[in-house]
């Protein structure tokens, strides 16, 4: 396990300055799906989608940087193991962020329900917390800041698994078009996938807290 | 790889509880997910689903409870990332189990195909047989029972592919009405799924077998 | 980090047959796929699933031996995790093959679009010069092609992308049956997960490369 320490050496130059640039990436791709499925009109949305696709593609290039240096540096700022889950699960966030922006483009689909728009909008706040927790990595003075990002974050995914379940539930209720119900529910399943993996990053920070706080 | 004789040490203490917690909790999920698809009256499946989600909320804690552990300790009973995939299957396992009666709650499935009844039985045997072989790794005297539960598990999955192929096949025969395939076609795919889990959690304690005995 | 003399030392015979023999095993059963594609009599069709299914279970064995081989061995001729990754990916590959193969042959299929059959191509072109960089990994001594191979996998995973994107919206437009569209869209997305394994190969072998060139 890696000391406090490393946290003032060198090394530690490389990695947190790639988190923040990641993260940072990451909540502008949640902003833009807010606009997304804000937008009435259809051009004006795929502008947002394509500016979703080119920060998706951004994101893999960071994640890619990150991962080159894991392979090249044997000393890290946290254990290799959590560096490598954490950039994977954030990666994991905007993948599913942008599956939904490019199913609303390919199923032409044109209206928002309530519960895509609270879900987007819940999505793009968990992914500013993570911000937040991600820039006390810097140095770890503040540990209960992350701590409690952690808990509002666990508690994001349970409210969104309950709206995507009611969202899910009222659909096969009600909608009788087996094509449209198809797209609804894929669209709310990838929604609620990032707010799972969201989760999974805040689980990584708390791996990392117990170990080097 | 670590020595047998850390098994004796006090730090065994610690994992193997937890381990046994764990499986418990499963094969009490996993019995169930018999019961939900045994009911033909909604209120009492509804009671079913309830505990199913109560015992796989316990499960995520007690997962959750060994990964702190793994992160606070440095000295493991077994490769810590081998303890790391077998907590992660049998939590998967669990999920698995838990979107297919939380389906069967959305979905309002009334009727169970003979099909999904057998396997749901056939998941609850292989949680059992699991159950018996994490027991055995106490002090891993009878390796032989593991590795036979082994080689069962892998069995029971190949029948599962083959009851839910046949499962689907027969679906997309005769069921014309699309939205009621969509309901049936996953509820098959996420019980298929929970036996592959399964068979991943053999295929670790097989590789526990391997580097302990 | 493993220096390049383990690669002269005798633990290697262990592990470079072992990859090689998986990475044929793929390319061929990449190539069963492109012929079940092409087959128009569903007999003829159903004999080169039968192939298919074959080779993904002697792909099966090969990668439980090669992760038998990780357990009982301390000196690999690369990272642990980056043979686990590698042999994962691989397996992944033929797995979402096999479940097309299989898929085509639940859902009866019978005719193929211009898509499925382009898709089915590309893949087997990415397995082909998958199993050149792997035999590249023998010595080493020619990074060059690995790192070319590792582009064109990458780019041809874009081309999958949007070939799929295509197809599926082109679907969601003119298809009104829904239980062919599910059907369709199906095959589409297996195929389209295969070459993200692929990519996820070429990932692994760029970070052998860094680590060990």
């Amino acid at each position: 396990m890696n000391s406090v320490f490393s946290f003032f050496s060198p090394r530690d130059k490389k990695f947190q300055p790639l988190f923040e640039r990641d993260i940072r990436n990451l909540v502008e791709i949640s902003e833009s799906l807010v606009k997304t499925v804000s937008e009435e009109n259809p051009e004006l949305r795929n502008k947002h989608f394509k500016e979703t696709e080119r920060l998706e593609q951004a994101g893999d290039d960071i994640s890619h940087t990150i991962f080159l240096e894991l392979s090249k540096n044997f000393i890290t700022p946290f254990d290799r193991e959590d560096i490598h889950a954490l950039v994977s699960a954030i990666d994991d966030i905007a993948d599913y962020i942008y599956a939904t922006s490019l199913n609303i483009e390919l199923y032409r689909i044109n209206s928002f329900s309530k519960e895509i728009v609270e879900l987007s909008a819940l999505i793009c706040n968990m992914c500013r917390h993570l911000e937040t927790a991600i820039l006390e990595l810097r140095n770890l003075k503040n540990i209960k800041i992350i701590a409690d990002i952690c808990i509002t974050i666990n508690k994001g995914e349970s409210e969104a698994d309950s709206l995507c379940n009611t969202a899910i539930a009222h659909l096969f209720e009600s909608e009788t078009d087996a094509i449209e119900l198809i797209k609804q529910k894929e669209i709310l399943q990838s929604l609620e996938m990032a707010t799972d993996k969201c989760d999974d990053v805040a689980n990584v920070l708390e791996s990392i807290l117990i170990k080097n706080a």
